[in-house]
């Protein structure tokens, strides 16, 4: 039964800070779902005594070592021939996956350099996992060790078992979950699968979260994650279970999840909440148009992410000027004066004025403080002001957010955005926001 | 003379992928900065004898080890304890850091929990390190350690220095570059010093830099590092010598790099294009307005991310829409039907248009195929028209980018960034763009 896990990468880039290493937190985040205990993560630069040494190590600590990088096809990426010597095995060159990086260099109408052979080099016992999107594949390896004893002095022998992928992360990536996960399932040996659905909330703490899947998921039902990634909180359910039950069980703890947590949740799987606006107008068959001030194009930025948006996005009018509310959105010179352009009522004429003008089904409107300048006594820094516009309905409603103007800026897009999904979905559409 | 390194990081939020380990890249690009071998990055949990393995591993691969986490005042912030034990030391209780921590707690108008007094103990030999962001302080431990050579069997003993810092970024980082840097500077125990420059570049790829640079100094003369972060790349020129001469000579290679690389470098020290780009136009008295199609918003939300843009941004008019294009821009129909929404004369209208209806000093439009979908073969993915408007000046080129949606998307805000900021520095304009 596979347990402890230590995860290596190994790269001049990452021991000189030129890049950060996320490889290694996708592969722990994806061993916490599997129910895998990461013991370590180990980083060490393009040399060969480091290389060794972090192997050895890693074999004391866990029983599945799980590595990527130094597999390239130049004379510092040495991962293979270390792997060979710390197993105490040899070298053999697959013919197979040489031909096929040979076809791939023809693909792309470039010869091939010698080198390229490298990377059809396995230690002998590995099982090649193939590697559709590139030159390198990985491989693994299941062999006996002699290790230090957990339970006291002296030395035993033990299984141990090793991944080795590249560490290009859209070649990584679906070589993990196509050929890694499947093994470690069988590693395992477990009759039970573990199914996991994934929820995207907004509008809600981690610990107001917290609460209310307590009230409705009882600890021995499902383990629970969150990881938060401002300004949303994804809510993952890991079920455990023999294969004919897990599915259903998952399903019914997900229908309560749904009912408990109700619009707080934006999107299942992994989605974005500009996508899932998207996805609401689609679905209402509606054109959206945007007016901002503080958040100065993000919401537009942040729409036309979405492949596609032509469909449904017409025009974000960007007035961060008073001159430029009054000329393209029409915001009355009296209402800016009376009220200031950061109020409600100028955030109503800037949704409607951007409704108007496009010819949209629906619009909204954001004008606020960003900071870290720019607050008075009235409108101190955070201050923002909503407004939506659409057929018969015009709402509006003002927020104190909080944190620096890049954060301003982010939660700002992020509430326009909910209100407009919320719309299209014919959900209250002002109680969208967060509760600190 | 101090120079290998281990990072070390603590904490389970690291071994479950719950967030990246950006500390362990920042601190990592520092030492590689101060010119220190930064041998390997480490992490393990939240548990004991996983720290204590750890810690013991770390000196033997270096003579310094850099620790972040473990700080916290509950019960699995276990840092303070196992390094008194790694050491053989005990544990002294600091009467003025526990004032401190009061002192802040009293200012938030909290009552202090208990716990929080776990964080004025240290390791009797250390050296506090002041934290005045947070109620952790950090510390520093000079001694002798029993280690294996390094040149053959056996062991010897050997000078071994710690630095211990709370996990927090921004109580690390300035702790780190206050109190740690100069002391790693006094520990080099050398008369030299390590003067640093940093530019901020556009438009070249890195080997293309590479060879220029390579043009203009030689080796010995400095350390050149190349750092990419997509669409820019910074260059640092890293100078060694002692303190009266190192400056000097700094900026005599920078004087040369300047001329060599020209418009291509768009800032010093650490600065953005957008901040770059407002600098420019504060410098000439302009203001900025925008037309985008492709990127969206983009470009309006870069310039507004720099504080205080209010006073050159006027407007952002993102017209997504041929209708909005007409409607806003004054586009004429008739040029969108002869060449096309993608077409710089569509995107020169976008201009004129922009600057006309904001009354701009200058404006820049872009339009263009951001994919995956929607391209033709006369525009196929990638293809993205610019132009730039001001007083006499109306100029405009097309570009083929590559890459997913997203980095069309942030080239083509990058390179309407730049068009703005050369023409307020009265350089030539449609030269910006980046060679393959």
């Amino acid at each position: 039964m596979l347990q402890k896990v230590v995860i290596l990468s190994t790269g001049d880039e990452l021991t000189t800070g030129k890049i950060a290493d996320t490889n290694a937190q996708w592969l722990a985040d994806r061993c916490f779902t599997l129910g895998l205990d990461v013991v370590a993560v180990l980083m060490v630069g393009d040399y060969p005594d480091r290389i060794t040494w972090v192997w050895e190590r890693a074999f004391e600590l866990a029983d599945l070592v799980i590595c990527t990088g130094g597999l390239g096809p130049t004379s510092d990426d040495l991962t293979t021939e270390i792997v060979a010597k710390v197993l105490g095995v040899g070298l053999r060159f697959d013919e197979p996956s040489a031909d096929k990086i040979r076809a791939l260099f023809e693909r792309i109408g470039r010869t091939m350099p010698e080198n390229n052979l490298r990377q059809a080099q396995f230690p002998e016992p590995a099982v090649i996992l193939e590697n559709p999107l590139g030159t390198a594949p990985g491989y693994r390896v299941s062999c006996e060790r002699e290790v230090p004893r957990a339970d006291g002095p002296g030395r035993v022998r033990a299984p141990r078992h090793l991944v080795v992928m590249p560490g290009v992360p859209r070649e990584m990536k679906p070589m993990f979950d196509d050929h890694v996960v499947p093994w470690l399932r069988e590693l395992s040996a477990s009759d039970t699968v573990l199914a996991i659905h994934t929820f995207q909330t907004f509008g809600m703490s981690e610990s107001g979260l917290d609460e209310e899947v307590n009230k409705v998921i009882r600890p021995d039902e499902a383990r629970v994650g969150f990881r938060a990634s401002f300004p949303m909180i994804s809510v993952k359910l890991l079920v455990r279970d023999v294969a004919e039950r897990a599915d259903a069980r998952l399903e019914e703890l997900s229908a309560r999840l749904r009912t408990a947590l109700g619009p707080v949740i934006f999107g299942e799987g992994d989605t974005s909440m500009e996508a899932a606006t998207g996805a609401a107008l689609i679905g209402r068959g509606a054109k959206v148009a945007v007016a901002e001030s503080c958040s100065g194009g993000l919401i537009g930025h942040r729409i036309t992410e979405v492949p596609g948006c032509s469909a449904y996005f017409l025009a974000d009018y960007v007035t961060y000027s008073n001159a430029a509310k009054v000329d393209v959105l029409g915001v009355r010179r009296e209402t800016l004066d009376e009220f200031g352009a950061v109020s409600e009522e100028t955030a109503r004429e800037m949704a409607e004025g951007a409704r108007r003008r496009s010819g949209a089904t629906v619009a909204v409107a954001t004008t606020g403080v960003a900071g870290p300048d720019g607050g008075s006594e009235k409108t101190p820094v955070g201050t923002v002001c909503f407004a939506l516009s659409a057929d018969g309905v015009l709402v509006s409603r003002h927020h104190q957010l909080w944190g620096t103007r890049d954060w301003v800026k982010l939660f700002t897009s992020q509430i326009a955005l909910d209100w407009v999904r919320r719309w299209a979905l014919g959900l209250d559409v002002v109680e969208s926001g967060f509760r600190r």
